[in-house]
């Protein structure tokens, strides 16, 4: 059975106003925009989270509920197939209405009825799960506004900076030399086995049998990956995947997403404006293609999610609290001492692994059953959690997945190797 | 030489004012996005009219003038190649910064400048027409204000009111039959020849040999076009030109745009709506191919554009004043008595004219010279003008163009035969 | 009335004869393919074209006469929307069957019945029109032939040649120094008036006026375009219409279609091979937007297809027998003197006037309406005839047209200006 | 270490002589046409099998060899990127030069050549196994020029008949209901471990654990799909992958591809000619999306490619020479007892597992490295082997792939479940 926070109307209204915290900086006019198909309006990611509550909460559940307004189930369902027509993902960014304040309006509705129903319900353990899922979903969305505000400022001629106060990679002083940590040969348990709230694609403790194999105990650093760049692994087809090397050859810039050459040095636009890049960070916002062809260069390999997983779930693990993301304090009270662990927060990171179905995955019925099943097919597994991930969603067993070519994300990789 | 309005600067910031005016109903979403690729941001009209003024005006004829932002030059510069790196047009509805206060900035700044410019020089003849240009210009950007922000909110599955007062097409009462004018075979004179303001592609009277000809004295109708419809008229290749034909089979709804068929009764969209469709108004938002097919059903013909405008010179040409469009005036004030005047302002109208040079046609030196000699392809011209086209653009002379399956634009047509 | 030869059944067989013999230096392969959607597979003309007389004459007149197979209608039926389901045009070249052994059956076949048809039948007039057009058309094909096998060819790594005989271009002398023509100032008629055959879009003397001009009696050279190149023609916008500035900058090689620079000396694709580019030669392969742009750049324009015609009827005109073309002939036996003629037979020329109906055009009732008039869009008109031409479709008043983009034809241009 | 054939030279001559067989009923048009980016020209596969031969054994091995065009090598170079510029992929099927003929002349210089020196040398180990490689890579391309003929044919209006005789899927007759096997929880070894010739990605063996299940013992038949089809499965959202219900939508026949309702009765075009469905026939040419939603339909699942090559190799693992497939033979003459197999020959099955490098998995050096791993994203592995697979590439451990979307292999697939 989960359990969730006892009071549950406080966390509920602590993490709705979370997603209102992230657009405080945005201007008006960074709420519309689509600027490519993955990037989602941040003001469509306020209305889609609220409608999630309003369809699969107020509507079912809450007696005499008015629908805020039947247009908006329209335009706001996502990917919820089984609900209604959608709005064509593609076109969210032309839809300049419901404006924000609109959509602030509704929020608050939901928020009020929501609040109200809380107070006066008991609430019984299945709806919890659809609430608890409803706050968890809102709760990736977070994520998702925060890389998809950074998409829309970082490709803003003007570079605009989202926050002066630090709200992306934290600085880290990575040794230039990785130590490695080696795990034995054997039969190990990975997924989720616990209480606590999981997503329906981690679920399920089950075994894999592992050979010998050796990882490192952080990730890949901007000076390493400098180092492939300057050595030609943009310009060497062996160290690419075909497909990655048809992509590489379409990149404008040969170097990592936000990475700008000015002058001969090299910066990344952040979520605080334009800097240096430091050598001692984590590289990030890397496609898979870009991982593996580093990794190949490098005569390695990235780690699978259930090596990635067992060695996280054991030398590596210190402290499940540590790393660095946001949740509901602005991200620059939250730095931790990000040493304290070394497989959480610090970027998510690609693995080696396509991402499939666990053995005992099994779809749940209805229109909520669509969450990630319907994904598990041309994408590969990320584990970790990153600066913009919320602190809950960074466990050992968390499954996050992009298609390999995708880098608007804080993705990062580590390497690994057979002993 | 031209002569212009005697106070050059209340004429200046008149013009300036009409195109805040004209945003005045918008939420500040709707400034931001571009659809499609021939719709602008709104707020890159705002902006990109006050850089031809800083660009044209200021830089190079007003003393210690400080550019507002360098990067602005950049991102609102439009179709002037020989001006710096142009953002790519169909980026621009990505593009959120500067922000609509930011570009209301930008415009106060030129203004002031502008007015304290305009209040202490002598303004000599070239800088007269320049600064004249440049406000036929910004008249020219009012028009596509209007157009734009009704594709915006008419492509908006909320279809959002502009605004409540009249702001589209007024409601006419043609008559069911049209009244024709028969025009002899001979040579005419076409083209300006006055001293008033002028576009270079209308520039120099010249002669032109017309065989006798028949023109009708109102546009089109809806009713006229419903026949045309329930008549299987899109579904009949013989009325359509080759490319017309592919063109029509992508369209969705087989009927002009913004047309909606609603349980059996067609709406369509306008500014203040959605409304029923009035059969004694003139049909409109047509792409030439559709009134190309509609006059081949009718066994006649779109008038040339020296058809028309011999036609507009002589017997059916009233009143140069009346018609109905916008100026600096909101619309329903001018509302003005449209029996007065046949050949103006109801809708733009087709004509059966590529859009070419005329024999004098003289590119102008500089950047200034891009104006509009550089589309001289592939688009055919129309006349007259419509209900969102400042006062002082519709004259006979006058050539607009757009490529043939445009129909974003007020555009209608009427029909003509030999005799 | 029109008058054919008196021997109906001898030039039906000659022209078909013809189109094989174009195709005999072909391989079974070449018959196939079609690389760009505006070229065809040869066989597929081959099939085309036999379609037309067992469509519009065997079946209508041809009594008893028996189908060679139904699904060749569907296969090889072009641009006759009219005429039942087409093949999509962009999947000719995946069309594998018929063979072109099956097609010439197709063709030996109908050419049988034709033969037959021909000897036993009075052919009335209205017949005879429908015979001479299918004869003139498969004429066009031949011309189309000769230059999508050149497309096929050129666009081979290989280079292949098609025959070593000259079946390109002839070698041409052309003066450093165009002489100049001038035509004074009036009314002109223009259109076919006679009793041969000519096509529904010449049809009908009609008066234009002219201004007066100067019309050059040459196409313009290799060697000019090469300085128009070397003075960066293609690198500077103000020379250029911005769709063909858009166009050219999408061109992998700045040049004329065919040429290549090898070793810094420039070579062009000739039926017969590469060869270097003989400077005296008139430059052929060229869009609109390329013939334009040197004019501009030459402070010249290209003349109207009006006063090309005038020309032509006129002072330039010296025996409508010379020219260099394609008939049943091979094409080394019919090169005459060139220098007879300076209108006709080097190239197609651009004119600056759109593609577009003359006032006295009149669609024919039926399938073979759709002939020309439907593709009265987005096209200018050529004047002239290349050696590709067919000699009899070499005359002062016809109309060749194509996309401005387009230069698989042996396209020119000479210059013209106003006095 | 690998033992082949003791004469060499008479394998050799055999294979390569089936490639040339397989194309006998090919008309000369058949060779040349790409119709998909996934279909090569017949004559592309014949040269390009040939280029290996004389790229990575007679050039480095046969001293005095004479290329036989270096443009061959330019044009028939597929996918090795280390070897020099290749033709683009989507341009094969434009290349009408070099002819059917000329390839088949350079297969010949090839084959004498190829036959002079296993003649007169001792073939080392190394060498040895490159020549293998060819031959078996000669062998992967005898399938694709099976079912790229059969694209070819299959979608050209006529279909047209590639051989009376049988030479697609054996007619089955399998029972109404599969039988199952039960495999116990443990671990098992996979993977390739023999002294035979296999690929890189079979290579070692190596440890998985399983969990118990239960797999069929023959393939999902045209019977049950057809339920699934009318059960709406093409319909409804919740059977399928997100990106499976995006490419489902655009599919013109909701059905297995090669499938055509002919008034109400499904047919499917075969090598044969158009056939009624067999219901008892293994379904085949779906999509990895087609067979997962089927799976979802029936409350089931694919079963990983592990869990299908420990079921080969145990329980339903019969007889390795039976099955049904090409080899040196006319297809008719192999058909032997289907029964006494249950795992191979009669279609590629779908599997659960995406295609990922093993744990020993080692790029070879140089450009044959490129063989294999380049590949190892986006695609799912496909086990057991088709009527189209040569004898010899038909064992349990050999991994097949493909792009989830394409079915124009013979792919079928088999259910699995937990147990």
């Amino acid at each position: 059975m989960i359990e969730i926070d006892n009071d549950l109307k406080t966390r509920f209204l602590s993490v709705r106003e979370q997603s209102l915290k992230l657009c405080a900086p945005l201007k008006p006019e960074d709420y519309v925009v689509q600027p490519v198909v993955d990037v989602s309006p941040p003001k469509w990611h306020l209305a889609h989270t609220t409608w999630f509550f309003e369809q699969f909460v107020l509507v079912p559940h809450c007696q005499g509920y008015a629908i805020y307004d039947e247009d908006y189930a329209f335009m706001f369902n996502s990917y919820y197939e089984s609900v209604g027509k959608r709005v064509l993902r593609a076109d969210r960014g032309n839809m300049t209405r419901p404006s924000t304040a609109d959509i602030k309006s509704y929020r608050h509705y939901v928020d009020e009825h929501m609040a109200e129903f809380l107070s006066k319900n008991e609430i019984g353990a299945d709806l919890a799960k659809v609430l608890e899922l409803g706050l968890q979903h809102e709760q990736q969305h977070q994520e998702l506004l925060v890389t998809d505000i950074k998409y829309i400022l970082g490709h803003n001629p003007l570079f605009p900076v989202y926050d002066k106060i630090p709200y992306d990679q934290p600085d880290k002083a990575f040794e230039a030399k990785p130590n490695v940590v080696d795990v034995e040969e054997g039969i190990y348990e990975v997924g989720y086995d616990g209480n606590d709230f999981h997503f329906d694609n981690e679920e399920g403790l089950h075994k894999v049998f592992l050979h010998a194999y050796q990882i490192q105990d952080r990730l890949v650093t901007n000076k390493e990956f400098l180092e492939f760049m300057r050595d030609g692994g943009y310009e060497q087809f062996s160290f690419w995947l075909s497909e990655g090397w048809e992509w590489a050859k379409g990149l404008e810039t040969k170097a990592p997403m936000y990475w700008h050459n000015l002058d001969g040095v090299w910066h990344r636009f952040t979520m605080n404006g334009l800097r240096e890049v430091n050598p001692q960070d984590p590289v990030t916002h890397l496609s898979y293609f870009e991982a593996d062809a580093f990794a190949r260069w490098k005569g390695m390999r990235l780690p699978t999610e259930f090596e990635w997983e067992v060695a996280a779930k054991s030398a590596l693990y210190v402290n499940k609290e540590a790393g660095n993301f946001v949740e509901n304090e602005m991200y620059d009270t939250v730095y931790g001492d990000p040493s304290s662990n070394q497989m959480f927060g610090d970027a998510w990171e690609w693995t080696a692994s396509a991402y499939l179905p666990y053995p005992n995955f099994k779809t749940v019925e209805g229109a909520i059953g669509e969450y990630n099943g319907k994904f598990m097919i041309n994408q590969m597994v990320l584990r970790g959690g990153s600066c913009a991930t919320p602190r809950n969603h960074i466990r050992s067993t968390y499954r996050n997945f992009w298609h390999p070519h995708l880098r608007w994300q804080f993705n990062g990789f580590r390497l690994a190797q057979n002993i």
